[in-house]
């Protein structure tokens, strides 16, 4: 019978190979106590019977499983658990794990292990991996593929980053539009094994022209005599190389594809592009957007070495220090009047602060409606005067509680007004910068989710401190 | 031919809505300058032609197509929009939306037409839409329904929020183990129409418990007298009703699987889960944890009225607001020293802003790594040494770097110290808050992405300043 929850099957898996791997460490630390015959009689047990046992259970594994698994290990434990396992089953996982713990596997296998697990993969997935294998070992490989694999490959390596050329595979189900659905679903089962998530036939004509997409089912359903050029769906949606995956990814999520055709500029069928492919795509991409967000270089490994994720963070901080060292000099140009009333000196970061969290909501939710193509050029007009609005709102409302919270903190009713000013008006600071800033970036051909924040932030941190002690200068002395 | 690029198509339908609507306000404001049977013939021509030929236009279109133009238009146009639109696309519109659009749509519509609209959709449909209709209206649809698709619906409901049940479909293909793949062949060809993105025959027994899930493409190219309980493949993946979606979405990534069925705890068919809904289901949750990540309360509708937006954003500048205080009261305590020496004013943001900035990138890692289940118990203690340091490391060279400049403002080598050490604790602190709080925030049962920025930056924030003006404060007076 199925089993359900496979959540809780793979938590299972994980906590097994982890007793495995406890055992294994107690018994090493154990032999290496020993010394002579009966050192060399424990680690003969550790080696003969808990390895065989790890290696055993590793093996009813599936290769998802096992990429999450290695995932969730720290490096040590990942490499003896990767060594654990047949070639075969390497190439699987390999294609599964992120491109962080990728780098590191393919990093910690000797060359001929990694040439025998590369040689039984197909092309589609070694253009998958290419970037991530040493250019020695990769041209090794391909000297094993035949000669129309070899230009496969070549080609799909040269499509751009993040294109639909880069995702496709090439095995595929064709059908020539004269067939009859009796003679399609007579080939597909004297064929060879189906491709993976194959729901679809793709019709073409005699010059390979893609003429319609002939759903599996319908070789099922329809009368066996009927032409596939008549049975096909002629308005199915189809993709070209140079197409961008998240626009592939979106029009998947649209039109609830499993898979779809993808054609040269001429109309000729070149591959196939599945969902498994494109879901992983879009996962990947919102990962990597967060963690941009928070000012990490995309990908970085939990369990990489302190070096690797200390460079990683190095540019950030570095970001951030020259902006939080150019605010700093703006409230240096107050330090006379902070010398005055040092009440300034603690009621500025408020100030600061209050834009700076105003102008990341908006910021988000521009970054948002960008990524969905939800904002048009009359839109931004519109979205303009709201997010004002919202600000001046939240302006009157909050500026007037910090304002009387200065009052009764300070007793003084000027330093109130002035701060209830600046908190209003670095509110508006904050919506303007909030919406202008993505769509600037945008505009540059930068990605918004990549900067919006650190831009933002710097502008309300100084803008912040320079309306406050600005109005604190004119109006308290 | 197939039309490949769907994102222009998609562009260029929204540009020719667009236009239309323009044309409609341009028509109208020169009906309303008019007077009197001028006045009626131009308002006619608006009604007759304009608007026929946007019904038009928008009957041609894809619901997902016309779901992503109306979350594009701001209200009143979009209201133009969606009353054009015929009862059955309608309904498909209504399912396509993002829930706040959803709610937007629905609150625009009269009774009767959204009663018409709603009695068009099947018991999936509408158990999907449920929580945003109003309850009088749906318990009119509801009697519209038969008893066993009334039943249906009413158990739907009564699943958790974020369960795989609330997200599972009734339509669905089912065959006994015993039948031959030609009887159920058959069976299917002479049924109706096929489930949306049916790709494989559920296998049950007698007592309708799941014993395999057999793939369409199996009855393609197995022997046709073979029984379906041989065919079907018995370790498939299934899911229970109550199990989170965010979980099943997990499965199905992993698995790459097309549609599961769902068995209730007696291991008896009851649904079945499909990938669209799944990866609708990770792209809504993706997005929604990106804008709580700001402190939006979830979803808001770009287009919201300003009222709406004002008070999303109002929960979290209150919080900010009382963090903010809390952490100024911290300077408040220094104030004289403050007094004494104004350049700690101005130095003291760099030192809170780089642990923030900081501190964040570690909960981002930490957020994603809970989220993948990626983190296991003896993980964190690694973890934790690792981010520690990482904060070493980044301190002293940052820390050093800030101390020189604030020697080189200020010519105080004490400054210097001071400013240095700051730098370098308030990193250590942001270590282990980052790594600490999101954990805490998952053992405490609550979701990390939320509120986890908030108390870090809260903790970076009054740390660095005690540590900053607390240090100054023992070695500059």
């Amino acid at each position: 019978m199925p089993t359900p929850k496979p959540q809780e099957r793979l938590h299972e898996s994980l906590q097994q190979v982890k007793a495995l791997l406890e055992r294994h460490r107690v018994l090493e630390s154990m032999a290496h106590r020993q010394e002579g015959p009966k050192r060399d009689l424990l680690e003969s047990l550790v080696h003969r019977q808990n390895l065989a046992e790890l290696h055993n259970r590793l093996k009813a594994l599936h290769p998802a499983d096992l990429a999450s698994i290695l995932e969730s290990l720290p490096s040590d434990e990942r490499a003896l658990v990767w060594n654990q396992l047949e070639a075969p089953q390497a190439g699987e996982v390999l294609l599964e794990v992120s491109p962080a713990v990728r780098d590191f596997l393919i990093g910690s296998t000797d060359r001929d292990r990694l040439l025998a697990v590369l040689s039984l993969l197909d092309a589609d997935d070694l253009s998958y991996l290419a970037e991530a294998v040493p250019p020695a070992v990769l041209e090794q490989v391909y000297g094993l593929l035949d000669a129309k694999d070899r230009s496969w490959l070549e080609s799909m390596v040269a499509y751009p980053e993040g294109s639909v050329g880069q995702l496709m595979s090439k095995e595929l189900l064709t059908a020539r539009e004269g067939q009859t659905l009796a003679e399609v679903a007579e080939e597909i089962r004297s064929g060879q094994d189906l491709p993976h998530l194959a729901d679809a036939v793709f019709v073409v004509d005699a010059r390979n022209v893609l003429r319609g997409v002939l759903p599996l089912r319908q070789l099922l359903i329809r009368d066996p005599s009927l032409r596939a050029g008549e049975a096909a769906l002629a308005d199915a949606v189809a993709f070209t190389p140079d197409e961008r995956a998240r626009q592939a990814a979106k029009a998947f999520e649209r039109y609830d594809l499993v898979s779809a055709p993808v054609v040269d500029g001429r109309g000729k069928l070149i591959g196939r592009l599945t969902v498994d492919v494109v879901m992983d795509f879009i996962r990947r991409q919102s990962e990597i957007e967060a963690l941009i967000r928070a000012g990490l270089s995309g990908e970085e490994d939990l369990f990489a070495p302190v070096w690797t994720s200390a460079r990683n963070r190095w540019v950030w901080l570095a970001i951030n220090l020259v902006t939080a060292l150019l605010a700093s000099r703006v409230i240096g140009m107050f330090e006379d009047v902070i010398g005055q009333l040092v009440a300034l000196a603690t009621l500025m970061p408020i100030v600061a602060s209050i834009g700076g969290n105003t102008g990341n909501q908006t910021v988000a939710l521009m970054i948002r409606g960008l990524a969905l193509d939800r904002i048009t050029p009359t839109g931004v007009k519109h979205l303009f005067r709201k997010e004002l609005t919202v600000s001046l709102l939240n302006g009157l409302v909050w500026g007037t509680a910090m304002g009387l919270t200065a009052l009764a903190l300070y007793r003084s009713a000027a330093l109130g007004l002035v701060m209830a000013a600046a908190v209003l008006l670095n509110l508006l600071v904050a919506a303007v910068t909030g919406t202008a800033v993505p769509l600037l970036l945008q505009r540059l051909g930068r990605d918004p989710a990549q900067g919006s924040s650190v831009l933002l932030t710097f502008t309300t941190d100084s803008m912040g401190f320079f309306i406050f002690l600005g109005l604190a200068s004119v109006f308290l002395r």
